[in-house]
């Protein structure tokens, strides 16, 4: 099995923390290693070497083969630019299609939080034997745990369960929910939290490719003489309209499947989740880095050392770098990306 | 009239801006200019350049001297340390009455707002006078326009108004009061702010020293001749009680007038006054520096190029330096403080 790690993503979300040449990705945002570390990290506990791919942005190739440890420099596949997901994908599959267009891949998000080795590792196995039996696209889903409103969710069928297998076929991929509909899904008993982990065999995959996304399937086709002939196929990249796997084929295709897994999952994908995650005081309140609340409770403080003072407040994020501070109540930190947005308006270069 | 400017407070109200090096009256706080030099370009307007004196702590002595137009070398008078407003103004009335003991001196505040010269140097001349003629302590009140809690207020007494010199004697000072308190003082129209202004002759204010404050006044007496003999009085001075004057004396003695004005005046006592003085756009937000504000009214942010994005909050003031921000709930500014004794405990020098 072959894993291609997703590491070309800009996370606004963590800005002023994140930045375009240091994204989430590459942030030691939960402990003493950056995300993409810890990720590859995990697959090299249960894959070989050779095996670990890093798929990212070409800017972040120099920075990622100088910064993260166990992958082979051959391993990191640069895009000329972010075309979102399913060519980010499809790229990676026709490099390993090289090896072996039988072989099985697996993808992986770079900035993710799983906790749970064993049942990470069990839920690879499991993944990989639906896929290879069933000659189908298959997707790791989440028990969850409460009606998150932060997670895109997976309905399967229960009535069409492939007992031998223990796997079901997906019904519906569901965007994150409004807070009434997560608590449906959770008392309907048929969603998964959607962990973003999927296996197939490339094979298989170039396939459903060629049925739901036809376009791009011709072009991958067209990168595929290029990179044979050592031919820059940046010409053809360009042209790629960006499109997301979920949209673009998961949510088209009736051959996949979901099995369910338990280890702990959170995609931090904003400030409020790393706070869920990480312990904290008993008023709540968590300070990484220098830091004091006086008169306040489930305050976040993030910094490298720029000392942050919160006073009289209960439920703000206060995240400071050396150029930079973000104050943000917690029930607003999707809108982080508008002060992005602020400084791409007034060309703030420096604080990008 | 001889002016003596106080300048030796450490205004840990204003941190993280203000340091023990670099206090408030040091600080740019409402515009290009520093506090104290706005109040010595205020004196010097009407008054010669000899007759402006400023007393401030000996470790200020140096950064004051070069940084202060305006003021002769010879008229910055250096507390060995501080010991609070009644011996600071003990020490400054020696030194001038080497030069006439009968004159008039002026205490002032470095760090208040003041605006409207014509009625500032008017009520200047008519405290003179009401000191001279009556021979008596002399405080200026300011006419308050609304019932104000982070004021002190005065309280004269309207029947035994001296018509010939528009004065009044002191009934009571009164400390900051609680709403409904500064409510009643606005209704019953005989409380005006104290703005913390005494004009008295220095012979007048030296005998009311003896009387109500004996031990300072014999301890100054001691220090006279130091002076004089040009030794050190330092061993004098660290015997010396800090006290402040209204405490030890102006709420003790009968011989005290007050006299009304209307000049704008706000002692910029914190972070909300700064916001209440400065202008602001339609939303209530005040950005001085670089900043914005995401769906919020009210807020106050100030740095000096460290981009500071508040997001989804209202009424929250954010400061930040190089090293350090401060967030604080406008409800709790006086709080500010409370940060400072967290740094004081934890011994960290390097941001006090």
């Amino acid at each position: 099995m072959y894993c291609v790690i997703m590491a070309g993503g800009s996370g606004t979300r963590f800005w002023p923390m994140s930045r375009q040449a240091q994204p989430k990705q590459l942030l030691k945002i939960i402990g003493d290693q950056t995300m993409l570390q810890i990720t590859v990290d995990r697959l090299s506990k249960c894959k070989k070497t050779e095996a670990v791919y890093i798929s990212t942005r070409k800017d972040l190739n120099t920075v990622i083969k100088k910064e993260i440890k166990g992958v082979l420099p051959k391993n990191i596949i640069a895009e000329p630019s972010g075309k979102n997901t399913a060519p980010c994908i499809g790229l990676s599959a026709l490099h390993i299609s090289k090896i072996d267009n039988e072989a099985v891949m697996g993808i992986f998000p770079a900035d993710h939080l799983i906790v749970g080795h064993r049942a990470f590792e069990k839920a690879l196995n499991h993944a990989s034997k639906v896929a290879v039996e069933r000659e189908a696209l298959v997707t790791i889903g989440i028990q969850p745990t409460f009606p998150s409103t932060a997670y895109g969710y997976i309905q399967y069928d229960p009535d069409k369960k492939v007992d031998k297998l223990d796997a079901y076929p997906v019904r519906t991929f569901a965007e994150k929910p409004h807070l009434n509909t997560a608590k449906r899904f959770i008392k309907s008993k048929d969603f998964l939290w959607n962990a973003g982990i999927f296996i197939w065999k490339i094979d298989v995959f170039l396939e459903e490719l060629g049925q739901h996304m036809p376009e791009l399937s011709e072009q991958l086709q067209k990168i595929r003489k290029r990179i044979k002939s050592r031919k820059s196929f940046a010409d053809i990249w360009t042209e790629i309209v960006p499109e997301s796997i979920d949209y673009g084929l998961l949510e088209k295709t009736k051959n996949i499947y979901v099995i369910k897994s338990d280890f702990r999952w959170n995609d931090l994908g904003s400030w409020n989740a790393v706070y869920d995650v990480l312990p904290k005081r008993k008023d709540g309140n968590l300070v990484k880095g220098g830091g004091v609340v006086i008169d306040g409770n489930n305050n976040f403080i993030q910094n490298n050392d720029h000392f942050t003072a919160v006073v009289g407040l209960d439920n703000v994020v206060v995240i400071s770098t050396e150029d930079a501070t973000l104050v943000v109540n917690k029930d607003n930190v999707e809108d982080v990306r508008k002060a992005v947005d602020f400084l791409i308006e007034k060309e703030r270069q420096d604080l990008l």
